[in-house]
């Protein structure tokens, strides 16, 4: 079992890259003994390598690296249209993934797991007496602590248990988190956020999903609620939406809604072929694209003036990453911050590919199971 | 010296009350040996003192208590138009409490503070030898670890080492914080926040501030801008904003803003007395309090949105807690959140001294110098 000074130690290798013992008693303020003396554990267990010699004044020193094979991670994501199975490993490498048949029933769901970690094991069988966890990824509030669904409108679940019926089922540690929290902290271990500890992710697919990393741990807020942006009103009195409120940032910038003005405007649906219509001039297609980027705009300048985070990523399922809308959004967080004085937010866009979200589901297991975060 | 192992037992004391020592084990999850061993020590060194017995199972058990004469601090709020300077106690109980001549030239004021705290400990010298610090609250952008205070446009300092300077004018530990970010810290230490893991403190007096408590510690940010509301766009092309943005929170639901309006419209400026002429039926200070009770609560609720708070406190330094200001701000929270399933937001308004803001300074330095948050 490890303790925190172990888990303390692969934190920081993990966010940082190989270090020497020197640089480890430095950043950790322990003894040189007592780094000795855990380094040589977690090296009897495999955990950490022996990685590149380093020459500078005094003795020369060897780096401890992460031995990305000694932990494997099963993620789980739920997330709406595609529910896929990955195994990972300590790197947040993807070893294996599959498709899971997507359901609402929850002892289907939760029968079609067990099925495809048995499967998965067998494929690759060293990896059997290592696997740390699974972490599941649900879209809707959870109860993280308890591994409780507390509410899902897209699996239809209220009070589910899945944390507990999927550890039953597998006889595996099973961590629960919401789905786009699951990804900010993927991202936090092995991604975009990695090293930051000020940050926020913000999911543009068919719905809008965020998650705050804040002061190195994911922000879940008091009732599992952080990060639902979607939600949040950018155009009082604005468009209805499916929520029951109106003028939600998810009515003007998810990629459905963009869809949907599109094919009212009697334009293509894709944002990929959508963009392109509007760099060919077309101005239904500018002015859609215009509404969408300026409303995800002002939600993450409200962001920035609320949190002022050091990182904030806006990762898209499609289209272009530096088209109108990422122009756009750009554009209106400068206009809607205040000055800062050259210390600058840092606003990058990325593609979001869809095994990203079962990775984030993978790290929660690795973050909580592992890296005691 | 105190180690974090004592600072974690007077943390418990200070937010739940007395405590005995079995029911401290069973929060800290240590040994009754531990336990026994370091309430001993301060019990011995007079930071406890045993309180009231209580009769249950097994032996009768002594709580522990803070003892508030054991520590004191000093707060100096730089708040504009007041300044002053407060001595409290361990409890956050104000000793005494002292303008300061409000001037820009940080020498002035740090030779100000600095005759300042000798007349207080003259006047009270049992206390001289219990001070553990001085807590300073600066509007303006402050790194609270090294001191620094950034920017301050309402003092013109730029990068004036602020705390540095009055430690070495009064050879007292001195902690640095952001205005509105130490009235919150000082809520959740000794006011309405305490005990709430995840709380936001709002102050509406002539401009706005906003501090987060986040898994029970002051969010500060990445470049110490977390909390800065007042100039979040509420309402897109809106009003100009003296920051150089249109539109800010600042421009509609600040009592300097609320009180332009009513200049304009003809009406008396106060918030008091132009709750009056609402509550008479008057349509334009129905229609003034209208916008920025709305303006107020979209703000809240997008902090709902994005943060899941368990409470928010709005503090008042003028009108009724009661008023259409409140009533409006709490309606806009509540059509602008999505709906909670009974898990409910605590939102409440409270009124807000003056000396708040010298507590909430001197409960940053009873913070960071004594509890260790």
């Amino acid at each position: 079992m490890l303790t925190e000074s172990h888990a303390s130690i692969l934190r920081l290798i993990n966010q940082f890259g190989p270090l020497s013992r020197t640089e480890l008693v430095g950043q950790l303020g322990i003894s040189k003994a007592s780094m000795s003396a855990l380094a040589s554990d977690l090296l009897g267990r495999g955990v950490l390598t022996e990685g590149e010699t380093i020459y500078g004044a005094g003795r020369p020193a060897t780096r401890l690296q992460l031995s990305g094979s000694s932990a494997y991670f099963i993620g789980v994501s739920l997330a709406p249209a595609q529910f896929t199975l990955t195994l990972a490993d300590l790197h947040g490498a993807v070893i294996d993934a599959r498709e899971l048949p997507v359901e609402r029933e929850a002892s289907s769901i939760v029968a079609a797991i067990a099925g495809a970690v048995e499967q998965v094991l067998d494929a690759h069988p060293t990896t059997r007496s290592r696997i740390a966890g699974i972490g599941l990824a649900v879209p809707g509030f959870v109860d993280s602590f308890s591994g409780l669904c507390v509410r899902s409108t897209l699996l239809d679940w209220r009070e589910m248990p899945i944390g507990a019926m999927v550890a039953e089922a597998t006889g595996l540690t099973t961590f629960v988190e919401n789905d786009a929290n699951a990804l900010a902290f993927g991202e936090h271990l092995f991604g975009s956020l990695r090293g930051c500890e000020q940050g926020t992710l913000i999911a543009v697919g068919d719905g809008i999903g965020c998650g705050h990393i804040i002061n190195g741990e994911l922000h879940r807020g008091a009732r599992g609620g952080a990060g639902e942006i979607a939600h949040a009103t950018v155009e009082p009195n604005g468009l209805p939406c499916q929520c029951g409120k109106r003028g939600c940032l998810d009515t003007l910038a998810s990629l459905r809604s963009i869809a949907a003005h599109a094919r009212d405007a009697g334009l293509p649906e894709g944002l990929t072929a959508l963009e392109a219509e509007a760099a060919r001039g077309d101005r239904g297609a500018v002015a859609i694209l215009h509404k969408a980027g300026s409303a995800l705009g002002l939600a993450v300048a409200q962001i920035v003036q609320s949190l002022d985070p050091q990182r904030i990523v806006v990762a898209l399922t499609d289209g272009p990453l530096d088209g109108l809308y990422a122009r756009v959004l750009r554009q209106t967080v400068e206009a809607n911050v205040m000055p800062d004085d050259g210390r600058r937010l840092e606003l990058t866009t990325m593609r979001l590919e869809q095994r990203a979200w079962a990775i984030g589901a993978a790290s929660v297991a690795a973050g909580r199971g592992f890296f005691r975060l």
